[in-house]
């Protein structure tokens, strides 16, 4: 499974608003659009809004390259910043970015610079996907036998160049024999869990109960959870780690009962710059999320709401970070200094 | 706010299902289609569904008052079943029955008898409100100064006979001028809080801000919630308490940040039978509520689910719980015994 195909001179994204009932692709040749598709969440998740970003990137590029030098780098400095944008507390978004710029600042303008950013945002993307494996082999190493695994939000291949982060891990845990049993929040109030998560893990046949996010902390407290793995959209230098909302209360309460609590997140993702979570800037959505659901009015006209795509958890609550260069274990800033400082 | 008004030969409903969109009454005057009603939740709170099932059993005397003595306690034996099957883990619903049986019993087959049950009715009714006016008074002494409260579910007027459990205690509070802001859980899958306590609250000016179930954690983190105030469906002797599910999260939420938890419930609420919660029956509901919404597939076709209309809190997790007769403080099963035993 899929969600981003580079055509070479158009970008497709699966439209992940319409998902599950309808696999409808869109084809991008603007970046500006590409910044859209970010901003409306066609696509999402950290790795993936990086991968797409970077293409955007190819795009600006190409568009602009009739022009003066001069004014072909003050439009590529305007197009990463428009790109920049498009969602704020994602740091692949940034890191990407800032790895095409460096592609672009390497090689100049000419033919030879726009073939060598189309072949570094392609790098992006294999890379990606081949961080994905590599959490997967080390992340399920650490899946018991007869799992039965919580998982928040979709981390999925649908969230990354491909295999996933967090799914990458039960994909791998399951290919051995591993999982018994992936429960998924439906994750409110975009329910990518209800709507992306069950659908990858349902076509894979990986054996998936759907719950509402209030659910968890009663299955925990029956003893029926045995590990949460889930992503990540921006880690500080000391663990601490922004995702989707709905994170913290899911590390609460594995904390509470017990149980093992893993993020599994690319390189990409760690933002050493910030010294702790409290720097991560948290993206407030617009309340029409929690007011309405397809078009269906659910709350009284009038009310007030508070609705942060994303929450940040402590590194105190987390038991271990799936990496591709494997599983971190605390202390976690002098073990994530080690492998990437 | 009401949701029930009997109306001498039939009993009005007001269909909590299309709230806050539409305000619709329903008519009954079959005891058959208000067991309906009850499983369909166009009334639904512990309370409520026990002042409905008392009318309920009203209109079954009627209907049977012209078989003979035999006939019509046979029939009744029958309706009280019927009515007892709606739902099975608010004990309210069998309290209030088990009283109308009483009555019954105590006054025989009758013109004087059958009014006598209308009578008993009413009072359960009157009762209901009045309790709630108590809880009102004693919850609303615990509830400090510029209070930011977090409650879930619906535990309001709609919920009981009238002014509500919980809501009863932030609504006292609020005239005393001492409720900042009330935050609703949206409460899923059914939503209770944004379409029940969010018009409830807006109806009557109290600031209310909706959040999704998995955002309260964060709140509780940022130091936003002062005390969290729920209501009940059924309570051990021990203090253990059957609510909507999510109650639990919310529980060791506030015990994992120090916030105090209380649980607002009229005496018809406990049942002493019981020792602990491990006891209460739980109802779990249809795969429908979370795979669609509002008739919109959410979820894709084959997914399992796991769909429980309640889960039980341990009373280690309660730092009060507001009744009629006072606020009880631990040890909880000696002082429920004490007050209620």
């Amino acid at each position: 499974m899929e969600a981003i195909k580079w055509q070479g001179n158009s970008l497709l994204l699966l439209d992940q608003t319409r998902l599950p009932v309808t696999e409808y692709w869109l084809r991008y040749t603007d970046f500006r659009q590409v910044a859209g598709a970010i901003k409306t969440m066609v696509v999402r998740g950290a790795p993936a809004i990086g991968v797409s970003a970077a293409y955007a990137y190819v795009l600006a590029a190409r568009e602009f390259s009739g022009l003066s030098d001069e004014d072909f780098f003050q439009k590529m400095t305007e197009a990463k910043a428009t790109l920049s944008a498009s969602r704020p507390t994602a740091v692949n978004l940034f890191w990407a970015l800032d790895r095409m710029e460096a592609c672009l600042a390497a090689n100049g303008k000419s033919p030879a610079a726009l073939e060598a950013l189309e072949r570094e945002a392609m790098a992006i993307h294999r890379q990606d996907v081949e961080m994905n494996l590599q959490m997967g082999r080390f992340g399920s190493a650490v899946v018991p036998e007869h799992a039965h695994i919580l998982t928040h939000c979709n981390a999925g291949a649908l969230a990354t160049g491909g295999y996933g982060t967090a799914l990458g891990v039960i994909r791998a845990a399951h290919q051995q024999g591993k999982v018994s049993m992936v429960y998924a929040d439906e994750t409110r109030p975009l329910l990518q869990g209800a709507r992306l998560t069950a659908y990858e893990l349902v076509q894979d046949g990986i054996p998936t109960t759907l719950i509402a996010d209030n659910m968890a902390a009663s299955l925990m407290g029956a003893g029926k959870i045995d590990m949460v793995v889930l992503g990540c959209d921006r880690m500080a230098a000391n663990g601490d780690f922004a995702n989707k909302i709905g994170t913290y209360s899911v590390a609460v309460n594995a904390h509470f009962h017990g149980v093992p609590f893993y993020t599994a997140l690319p390189s990409s993702t760690i933002d050493l710059r910030l010294p702790d979570g409290s720097h991560i800037p948290i993206e407030e959505r617009a309340g029409g999320e929690l007011t309405h659901l397809a078009g269906v009015q659910t709350a009284p006209l009038g009310v007030r709401t508070y609705n942060p795509a994303f929450d940040v958890t402590p590194h105190e609550l987390l038991t271990g970070i799936i990496t591709e260069k494997g599983v971190v274990y605390p202390p976690f800033r002098e073990n994530l200094q080690k492998l990437f400082g």
